[in-house]
């Protein structure tokens, strides 16, 4: 398999969103993000949406050179428009309105409204981690879970992610989690290999729990994780992430209507000094840390992981041995590079 | 089956409780916060747990009358001494502190330290709700959850609520769960029928999964819901209410430990005017309550129920009706008030 320097494909995403008509400074946030999913080995959020993202370009789906701003800083509160484009840099920036409001008052409760994609949840929660603080966020998705009891979808995946800084120089505790019970992603590898899923992950066209990989994609249906437990996150996440953001929600959220401004975020930073010191803070932490890696193992099971950190080993590898490409994805990126007349891709 | 009405239940668990030893305000707080779980239907936190409460409270492991108070306010934080007794007084003056927070700076982020159990989360949230506030919380708990990859529990259950304002005269929507794919009260149930219990709800004394509902009950042993997504979850919560919060957290977390203040809350009030016109928050809630529940329904769905509504249901037919009591449950509780001279329960 070909593999790519991270420089390589973050450029080469972003030649491709330039060509498609991003402004350079969005094509760079859009592609800089794409690559930290890579890097991580969250693959699902990374170069390989290329394509769908020049598609909902083309579409006219995204503002091409928004205005993303901070409409007003209040307390301990602020709020982000996102101008309609990618949810690149607005996430960005209201996570880091997010710390300099806690670094002030001990929490930052930031909103965006009217975003799109984006891309990978923890990227912006490990800003708040790496300026030492407690990092949440919670964004609205394309509505693809089926909440308890219908037969449709209604509510997106909503994303969820959580760092936990811990003391130099270990890295954060990295929670990034979707509330379906898997990602489409694997449906939709059984379904290119011919393989049934298990029931609990998605339904058919008509709502029932289905085995069939193909038919879960068709109908776009994803089960919720845990059941009502799920669900009933899912829609918490549409109420905090859309309706109290001033965003889309549910039904009108994102590329299902085919608009700009479809996506709502939420992003919190909080000083783990608000209640203990700093080091008390620490030292729980890492004792925390000791009793769960210490903890026996299961059978067959040779080290315990804390949440994150497959990734973080992923991201030291992959920036060191660079980030493999399929070459399905590979000719596919250069198929796309040649429509919109761009270099192709370094590392074919 | 015995019916008692709610008054007469309280009346019964404050006796109880204050021969056990606690103060009278304690008591009383303790009582009504257990009978409100019993008129929401949730009985695994109602007055079934008195044997529990009176057994914690002989064994030294509850302060009978703690100074309950508000260590600091900050900006949009305070935080509040439990002193070492049950969680109701504690989580309630939190979750008032965080309304008035609120209702000053959008947003109200109170820690309670140094508590202990504090019955049913939804109690709290619904004050947030009733105030026109969002609110969320979390608590830990004692440590039965296994995290992935693990063979013994190392974190709690610990419970997440969420409670949505709607417009009047409607309910809040009300989110109250647990990071275990099921409750103990599942598991033991099936163990006192004989039944066995599915996998992927508990492990064995080895942390193998299990269909063995007396080996899973006897290993206090939990599966985390959803597999990694619970344990992250679980995870995240001991570091928020636990460390954060200064109160003890994993291993050291509550009856586990047989100390007082074992547990620790974080409880939070958000206004959902904060970027939004209270109105347009109302509409919206209204507008994804509608999509939720106008969708097609699955077979053999006969109506799409939000989170909470069959407990506001079971609410108002208990407060007409009665809280049904088991015979077996008023047998015991009758035992009970014997040993402690008070009064035998008025509905048996």
């Amino acid at each position: 398999m070909p593999h790519a320097t991270a420089p390589e494909l973050r450029e080469f995403a972003e030649r491709v969103l330039g060509a498609a008509g991003l402004a350079p400074a969005h094509a760079a946030s859009a592609a800089a993000g794409l690559v930290a999913a890579n890097l991580r080995g969250v693959d699902s959020h990374g170069v390989l949406r290329l394509t769908q993202y020049v598609a909902s370009i083309e579409g006219g789906e995204i503002e091409l050179d928004p205005d993303v701003r901070v409409v007003f800083r209040r307390g301990s509160t602020a709020l982000v428009d996102a101008g309609g484009g990618y949810g690149f840099a607005p996430a960005q920036l209201a996570m880091d309105t997010a710390i300099e409001l806690a670094r002030e008052h001990a929490i930052g409760f930031v909103g965006v409204r009217g975003s799109h994609h984006f891309g990978m949840g923890a990227s912006y929660v490990l800003r708040a981690a790496e300026a030492g603080l407690i990092g949440w966020l919670t964004t609205t998705s394309q509505p693809v879970v089926v909440p308890t009891g219908s037969a449709v979808p209604v509510v997106g995946n909503n994303p969820i992610a959580y760092a936990i800084p811990r003391q130099a120089p270990h890295p954060p505790i990295l929670l990034d989690m979707a509330l379906s019970e898997v990602a489409f992603g694997k449906i939709r590898l059984a379904a290119a290999e011919g393989r049934p899923i298990p029931l609990g992950w998605g339904f058919d066209a008509q709502g029932r729990p289905t085995t069939d990989a193909s038919a879960a994609l068709a109908a776009e249906a994803l089960a919720p994780t845990g059941g009502h437990k799920g669900s009933g996150l899912a829609i918490v996440g549409e109420v905090l992430a859309g309706v109290l953001t001033g965003s889309p929600f549910g039904l009108a959220s994102h590329a299902h209507a085919h608009r700009s401004g479809g996506v709502g975020h939420l992003l919190t930073a909080i000083d783990p000094a608000v209640f203990v010191t700093r080091e008390e803070f620490e030292a729980g932490v890492e004792e925390l840390v000791t009793q769960l890696k210490s903890a026996t193992r299961a059978e067959g099971v040779s080290e315990l992981l804390l949440p994150g950190e497959i990734e973080r080993r992923t991201e030291e590898a992959r920036r060191a041995g660079g980030i493999p490409v399929s070459d399905e994805l590979t000719t596919k990126l250069a198929a796309l590079a040649a429509r919109l007349g761009v270099e192709p891709p370094a590392w074919a």
